[in-house]
């Protein structure tokens, strides 16, 4: 299948492309190199090396024998997307090409419109491109589970029947995102949804839990196909925080209580649910969604999973809570469906702790890039506007 | 009340700086003039003449004994919109500055891109001013009827309580908007509610229906004062294209079957409840929804009720439908409640009859002006992406 993978340069889109490459697909990408500058930005670095593009396209034609089509272009710039269109005709694109950090959406007026504004152009283009040049093609969206909020009722797949007032209803499920980042994918569920509506388009907007992890079994022993991995306040989640963390000795911090529940999966069970949907594409006028995690977890009981292995491989660790600079939910219901992709096949890695030691594995070799940047795991940007470090609770 | 008008320009805009200055209050305005140019390019004009802004002003100052505080700035400016913060430090602020056009923005990936992109910049440079220079101010946000779409049960106002797999929570009412421009509403929906969760800050969110009419009381005998009225297919609404229309003895033209249920309102009542949203502001951290119409219309018997009015003054019509260039429901169910107004003192007109009559008579004056403009009463946007005058049906 030729697959487009706008954002090739990223976490999920550098994988994404080895993982098909390995899986025998065709496989093109775009990059303006956004997310270098953003990391930069925070005053961090990615913690595993990225190579320049021109050596990660290098390396990734030694191992799969083929080139990967990569386009250096805006993603925001229309005529620079539709002629990629014309010239690689992707039969799927993989959207992984918006901004995806809520702390960087929430710093000031211009970052909030910066983001909303990226994601939306970028969402936009994409489509337009593909009703006007590969209408077949089918859109893989990468939204969050972060566009639901944290309401009180179980949480369907997108779309829940209703009974209100005596009449019945299939209704998209409300969203109650917590940052204008989390918004931007909001917004650009919306205008997917509508686009499937109004042009034909086939699409799976994937509400996708916290990513954690170095790699996928595809990048085997070559260092150079390897991913970025971050652990700033902006572009670093969860785990792959405390385990950076755990490597320099650094106490693993939950923020608040911590006992905050959010759904999360291994990088590799990412790649695995992202082919699941290429493979079983949306139909024509389709606008469908899945729920994308392996499992729930409280923030607080990873910090202490992720503080076992450590101590496990002989580093030791505490978890010390910092002050929340989100305004947020500390405890709460939390109970999302995520059937659609276990009946496409996805069988869920199930072993947090596994995971954890591998990456645990891969960064201990980049200690000193991760305690160079020992600041940047402090969090600075508060919900309430106010930017000053956060100190520990009690 | 010191109120600001972002823009005052526009049909709505300049009827409330009218309106609230006729009724004591202190009033600023902003505007950068786009409205004339949106029409222009639409190849069409104001069928009531609209003069410069200077001699607008004037009249106003004339009429009110006060000046109009006007900036020729751009919303999307944020250093302009906080310096008129800081200086006039509104009470109140009513977002009328977004562009108001579904078909506008369904004209191809540029026009969907840019009335996003600028609807939802001047919404956050307000919601970010009002945080940092006057927190206390409350804002009162242009929505649209058309966010809620034409779901199959009825509509609150914003939030309904649901039971849902046994459990019950208050969310907010999914949103299924039909354009790019409706979506655009939505994502400022979407975003205001978070600004006011983060940041505290006063939120009413005006789902309003369709505005028709020429004039307000405070507008008086001094046709300086009076507002534009499009009748293009961009930015032209069904009462007022079907009443131009009908002075220069066209067909009135209902879309497709034009059994599309909507919610109506004259202009003063949309005046009267823009006023009651004011004068009873919305709590610190309170985003509240408000349905503002007066009540729901099947289109085509809109278009025969015009009909009957205009032949009244001699006027001969007839009713032809036009494909429709949309893709929608044109029969459906439709129930929105519209209380919150109600309870807050609102009194509807409730006679459209009357409220024809007067705009046939504002019109007939400058039936040439119509008459010269009338290649665009036909729409030629369509909701597919092409670009072609559509016919009429039989």
């Amino acid at each position: 299948m030729r697959v487009f993978i706008p954002g090739v340069d990223g976490y999920l889109g550098w994988s994404l492309a080895v993982h098909l490459a390995a899986a025998g697909h065709e496989v093109a990408g775009a990059d303006t190199f956004l997310r270098r500058q953003w990391v930069e930005e925070m005053g961090s670095d990615s913690a595993i090396p990225v190579l320049p593009m021109t050596e990660r396209l290098q390396a990734f034609k030694e191992n799969f024998k083929q080139d990967l089509a990569f386009y250096e272009i805006d993603l925001a710039n229309y005529d620079a997307v539709e002629s990629i269109f014309k010239e690689f005709r992707p039969e799927a694109v993989v959207h992984l090409g918006e901004c995806p950090s809520a702390p960087y959406s929430m710093i000031d007026v211009h970052h909030a419109t910066w983001v909303q504004v990226n994601n939306i152009s970028s969402t936009f283009n994409l489509l337009f491109a593909m009703r006007d040049v590969t209408p077949e093609a089918h859109l893989v969206k990468l939204g969050t589970m972060g566009e639901y909020g944290t309401p009180n009722v179980p949480i369907p797949e997108g779309f829940f029947e209703i009974e209100y007032r005596g009449r019945k209803d299939r209704l998209p499920f409300p969203r109650q995102a917590n940052s204008f980042y989390h918004q931007s994918k909001v917004h650009g569920s919306n205008n997917i949804m509508l686009a499937c509506k109004q042009y034909g388009t086939r699409a799976t907007d994937i509400m996708q839990g916290v990513v954690f992890g170095t790699r996928i079994d595809a990048m085997g022993d070559d260092e150079r196909l390897m991913t970025r991995l971050d652990f700033d306040e902006a572009f670093g989640t969860a785990i792959n925080r405390f385990s950076c963390q755990a490597v320099i000795g650094h106490p693993l911090t939950p923020y608040g209580k911590g006992h905050m529940k959010r759904g999360f999966l291994p990088l590799r069970d990412s790649m695995q649910c992202l082919t699941l949907a290429l493979e079983n594409p949306a139909d024509a006028g389709e606008y469908r969604v899945f729920n994308q995690f392996e499992e729930v977890y409280d923030v607080y009981e990873l910090a202490e999973k992720v503080g076992r292995v450590a101590s496990k491989l002989g580093l030791e660790t505490e978890v010390r809570n910092l002050e929340n600079p989100r305004r947020e939910l500390e405890e709460h219901y939390y109970e999302p469906d995520h059937q659609a992709l276990l009946d496409l096949g996805y069988q869920p890695t199930h072993d947090v702790e596994a995971e954890v030691e591998v990456m645990i594995g891969d960064l201990i070799k980049h200690r000193d890039r991760i305690e160079a940047r020992r600041d940047a795991l402090i969090p600075a940007v508060r919900w309430d506007g106010r930017r000053e470090k956060v100190h520990y609770v009690k």
